[in-house]
């Protein structure tokens, strides 16, 4: 582990940093093969562990990402756009813009996996929607898909007295979806809060996500309250950081 | 490197384990010290590089922090908010509504080392202004920086044809900043894109910022147009993820 403080010695740092450099300058290109831990033991005279920590060195830096059974590749970001707020989507009202990074506009994730539970909220989704300790939520949990890679977690929390016995408790919402819903009951949701934070995944985060390693996740939490300032829904994202650009619009008079 | 392997031997993975289920649980609490590597070797029984690399696993994880010189301590989490759109930074025209995470409030960044230059932009960049090939820009770069820790690099560029002779080619652009002065030259900025992804920080990143391991990095890109729907400015953004929460407000008539 310590072969590099020897002078003279290849260490994993210099590997690594031969292979950053290489990167970098696009001699190896997105998508490209990297050279494994044999290819590695050879080329540079080193034992196996001081291969395998330059390539797990690189992999914590998100520059290359092991696929299994197939080898080690030059990471490619190739996202999708979430559009904030999503009636711009279209950007009719909008003139078009170019964007700073291309992104798939014709993918959309797929919903999956959608689970309907009543129960005591978190802590903090509990002050946020004004609930009392003990005061139940409608729990709405699903993954968003993208060619059978899960690319978004989600859980929405609605108090259950505004919307027990409507199709929100539903795993169909129908037509419109939780939003039509909260505007037949009542509580048409009007305006919207998103809270980013980025860090890096939790253990359970990573393997529902199927995160490469080195891939930070990103966790928006959406709350949406009807004119009357009353939160109706808070919805917990966790989003795959490799497979998102995320866009908002706003003009200086909002 | 292998001793996981081997049954009944202690392995780095099983030391990172029980460090994670302490931090998990509360037993470990944000800001508290982490056992030592030689704490390990005698805990576990175990030899320097297994400590070692159990460590190096949660740094990545961006689970624990090394402190130069004063050892390694569960990562705390005390971001500053940055709103968007800013003018309802006050909340005058919007509820309240409680926030999902704590932030610092009363901290403001200050800005440090601002450079002015007029340059060739990034081909990205020259495609958001619809700059020809040639075409050049002055460029702002400057940091944020709270309590002397950068947190966020930023650039902004502005074709030079639109500012030559104005404050915004000044180190200091006067009062109301750069918007103020292309208002003045007749081209006030009124609505905005803000684009958004999140990757783990380059070499250069982490050292401008002053990054600890398991550190990932947000860019933001924020265009901003004239009602004319000319671009007119683009902000490159690059922040310390540690130091921040994002949020961004709007209505369904936006």
């Amino acid at each position: 582990m310590t072969d590099n403080a020897r002078p003279g010695r290849v260490g994993y740092r210099d590997i690594a940093n031969d292979l950053r450099q290489q990167i970098d300058s696009g001699e190896l290109s997105p998508g490209s093969k990297v050279p494994g831990e044999n290819d590695l033991t050879s080329q540079y005279g080193v034992e196996q562990p001081t291969a395998r920590r330059a390539l797990d060195m690189l992999k914590n830096e998100g520059l290359i990402v092991a696929k299994r059974g197939s080898g080690t590749f030059v990471r490619e970001f190739k996202p999708i756009r979430r559009v904030s707020p999503d009636r711009l989507q279209a950007g009719t009202s909008w003139g078009a813009g170019r964007p700073i990074w291309t992104t798939d506009v014709g993918t959309r994730p797929r919903t999956e996996g959608v689970t309907v539970d009543v129960e005591l909220p978190p802590a903090n989704v509990a002050e946020v929607l004004n609930l009392d300790d003990g005061v139940r939520v409608v729990t709405r949990r699903r993954r968003y898909v993208v060619d059978d890679k899960p690319v978004q977690l989600a859980t929405s929390y609605y108090p259950e007295v505004l919307v027990a016995g409507s199709a929100i408790t539903e795993i169909d919402t129908g037509e419109g979806g939780a939003y039509a819903r909260l505007k037949e009951l009542g509580y048409e949701p009007t305006r919207f809060r998103e809270e980013l934070r980025v860090r890096m995944p939790r253990e359970s985060e990573r393997e529902a996500l199927d995160l490469a390693q080195g891939t930070p996740v990103i966790l928006i939490v959406r709350t949406a309250y009807t004119a009357d300032d009353q939160p109706v829904e808070v919805n917990e994202m966790v989003l795959d950081s490799a497979a998102y650009v995320l866009e908002y619009k706003f003009t200086a008079h909002d």
